[in-house]
C-alpha cells in the first residue's frame, strides 16, 4: 500500500458511497493485535472488584465472557467489517487501585485477509460496558477512557506499536 | 429501594452467583437516558470528517446508523441486561475542531422495568468504534475517551446528572 | 397525523440525520398487516414445488418456517424500525401453474405502538429468497416480483388497503 | 455436475428431508456474483430521494449500509445456506425518474466453497425493504419489483448471465 | 382452554402448516418456568468443577452466563417461539459427586402472552452444552440427561408441576 | 496432544482466566461429528408425530430446519466455541414407538481448525427443544433424554466413537 493510499478513506468509493472494500486480492496472513481500555469507577466499587470472588460475584469473570462473545460479533456490529475466523481471544484485567481504574485489555489472533484491531477494541468496549452495567446500581459516576490500540501485526500495512 | 440495597451489586445473589435482576414487580414506566463519548483523531481525519459529505464519504452518517442498530442490540451483548421495547433513538455528533474529538451523544427512551443508560452507552461506544474502522486507513492513533452518561430519567433510583 | 406530516421522511430529523422516531407518546393498540410477493420459476420448477411432500421435499414448509423466523428479525435488519412483540405470523402460498407463479402472503399481528407492515414484508421477502435458493439449482432464472402490503390496520395512520 | 444433477432440488435427499449440502469435497474458488432489484414509489418520493443530501435525509446511504450488514446476515436468514467469509460488498444505486422506480444492484466476491448468489440477492432485498421503511410515511403504495441475479461467476455450475 | 383443544399441535393450522400462534387476544399476565436437567461427567470432570474456582476456572460460571444469555434468544432459536420480554433470570447448579452428575437449574418469569417454559428449557440446554463444551478436552464420554420442566404458572393453561 | 494436556481444562488459563483457546498454529483439516439424543413424549404424541404429513404438520421437519439453522448459530451460543466454516449438516429422526422416544441424528462436517462436536450437539439440543415446543400444548411430561457425541473424526485429539 501506498503512502497516499493509506491518506484515504478506503471505506468509500470514487462517488463517496460506503463499501465493504474488495480484499479478494489479499492473501491470507497471521494477524494479531492487543488493545486496552479502562473504566474509572469510584473507591466501593473498586474495592468491591477487587474483592470479589464467586462468594461475592466475580464481575471481572461475567465481563470476560461478554468481552469474548462480543469479539464473535465484531462484523455485525460495525457495518463495514469483514467476516472473520477468530483462531483465539485473551482477556485480561489490571486494577489500578490507587487512580480507581479497571484495566480490560483484549488480544486476538486470526489467519485472515484483513486484521483483527476491531475485534480487539471491540471485546475491550464490551468488558468495560459489562463492568458499567454491573456495577451501576452501586454509581453511575463511571466513565470509560482512553480505549486504543496497543499493538497490532500482519498484514500489509505492518505492525503497529501504540506510542503513549 | 434503601440506601443500603443500593450499594449492592444486584447482578448477583447472596452466593455470588450472576443473575438476571427480577424485576417483575417494577412498574412499567417512561424511561430516557442519554450518554456521551469522543473519539480523539488526528488533524487530517478531522478534516475529512468535518468535509466529508454524500460525495466524499458520509462518516458520522455510518457511524450513526451503526449506533441506532447496536442500541436494539444491547442485551443480546450485556449478559445481564434485560430485553427493552426501545420507542426512540437519536444520536448526535459535535467535531471540536481544536482539539481533534468528534463526540458521539445518544438519546434513548423507552417503557419498561428497567431503565436505558446501557442502550445508550452501548450506542455511543458502537459510534466511535465505528468511526474508528472507517478511519484507521488512514491512522491507527485514535483513542476513544470519556464514555459516559449525560442524564437519565425514569425509575425508582430517580434522576440522574452527570457532574462535570 | 396532518396531511404534511404524513408527506415528511419521517425518519429523518430537521438536519437530516437518520433517527429512530420517538413514539413514546403513541398508543399501544391492536395492528395488523398482510404482504404478498411472487417469484416467476420454470415449469419444471413449478412442477416440483406442487408435487413436492415429505417425501421429495417441502419446498414451501422449509420457505415457511424461514419467513416467520424472518419477521422476527425484521428490526435487526432494517435499520430504524423499533422492535416489536409479535402476537402472530401466519404465511401462505398459492401456486399459479399458468404463469409459474408461487405467490407468498405473510400476515402479521402485534400489539405495539408501531404497525407490522415492515415484518410482513420482511417475512415475504425472506420466503421468496428461500423458494430461490433451493430452487437454484435447477435454475437460476428465477425472479422476485411484486412485493407489496395487501393491507394493514390499526395505528394513528389508519387503514390500507392496496388497490390493484 | 452433470445435467441431471442440477434438475434435482438439491437442498433435499433421497427422502426428502431438508439438509445442509455437502461441499466438503469442493474447492476453495474466488466467487462472485451480482443481483439488482428496484422499488416503484410515487413521483413525490423519487423526488425527496433524488435530492436528498445529509441536510435533507440520505435515504440511499441509509439503505446501502443496511444492505451490506444484510449481505453478512445472509447464512443466518436462509436456512440452508452455508456461511462464507464474504471478501466484498458493493451496493450502488439507480433512479428512473420517468418510471419512478430505484434500482439497487448488490455485488459480492468471496472465496469459498459456494457462490454468492444468495447474498447478493438478499443485499438488494434489504436495501429495497429498507427504502420502503424510510419512504412509507408518505405512501404505502410502494412495490418491489424485479429482484433477479445478474451475473455470477466461479464455481463448478460455471458463469450464469441473465438474458433480458 | 377445553380437553380437546389441549390435544392438537396448535402450532399447524387445520391444513398442517406451521404458524406462530395467534395470542392477540390473550391477556398480559405474570408467568413464571422452572427447568432441570443434568450431565454425566467422569470422575476426574467432576472433582475439577466441584474445586473450581477463579484461581482453576470457574466452568460453572461460564454456563451461567451462557444460559442466562441463551434464555434471552430463545424466540430467535426456536421457529414458533413468541418473542418475550424477559423479567428474570436465575440458574443454579448441584452437583452430584456419587453419580457424577452436574445438575443446572433455569428459572424464568415475564409479564407476557405466553409462558416461558421454552426459555427456561433452553437455559438449561445452553448451560450443559458449555459445560460439555469446557470439559470435552478432558472426555467426550459425557452425556447430557433428563431435561425436563420443573414447574410452570400462569397463563390459561394453568400451573404444572413435574411429578417424577 | 500428550495425555496430561488433556486433562486440563483448556479453556482456562493459568490463572483460570476463561479464554478462547489459541488454535492458529493448528492444521486446517476435514473433521466430522455426529450427535444423537432423544425426547421422551406419550403416547398421543408418538402418534401425532408419526402420523404428521404436510396435511396435519410437519413436526420433524419444522424441528430439523431448526436444528439446521441452530448448527450455525453454535459459536454465538456457546462462549468459547470458535466461529467455523460448515460445510454440511444432516439431520435424521428415528421413532421408537414402544418406548415413545423420538430420537434425533444430527452430523456434521467442517474444514477448520477445531472440531464440530459442539456444533452437532447443539443441533440435536435445538431439534429436540423445538419437537417440544410444537407438543406441548399436548402435554408437557416430555424429557430431553440421554443427548451425547455418537462419533468424531478429524483433528490431532483423532477419531471418537461412543461405545454404550
Amino acid at each position: 500500500m501506498k503512502l497516499e493510499d493509506k491518506m484515504e478513506l478506503t471505506h468509500f468509493d470514487e462517488h463517496g458511497n460506503a463499501r465493504m472494500v474488495d480484499v479478494s486480492k489479499k492473501d491470507i496472513t497471521s494477524r494479531s493485535a492487543c488493545a486496552v481500555g479502562s473504566i474509572l469507577v469510584n473507591k466501593e466499587i473498586v474495592e468491591k472488584i477487587e474483592h470479589s470472588d464467586m462468594k461475592k460475584g466475580d464481575v471481572l469473570g461475567v465481563a470476560r465472557i461478554a468481552g469474548i462473545m462480543g469479539v464473535k460479533k465484531t462484523s455485525d456490529l460495525i457495518p463495514l467489517c469483514h467476516p472473520l475466523m477468530i483462531n483465539k481471544v485473551n482477556i485480561d484485567f489490571e486494577i489500578d487501585k490507587v487512580n480507581c481504574l479497571i484495566y480490560a485489555y483484549c488480544a486476538v489472533k486470526c489467519n485472515g485477509k484483513t486484521g483483527v484491531e476491531m475485534e480487539a477494541l471491540t471485546g475491550v468496549n464490551i468488558c468495560l460496558l459489562t463492568i458499567y452495567d454491573m456495577c451501576k446500581a452501586v454509581s453511575k459516576d463511571m466513565e470509560i477512557k482512553n480505549v486504543h490500540l496497543v499493538s497490532k501485526s500482519g498484514g500489509k500495512s505492518g505492525d503497529f506499536v501504540w506510542k503513549e
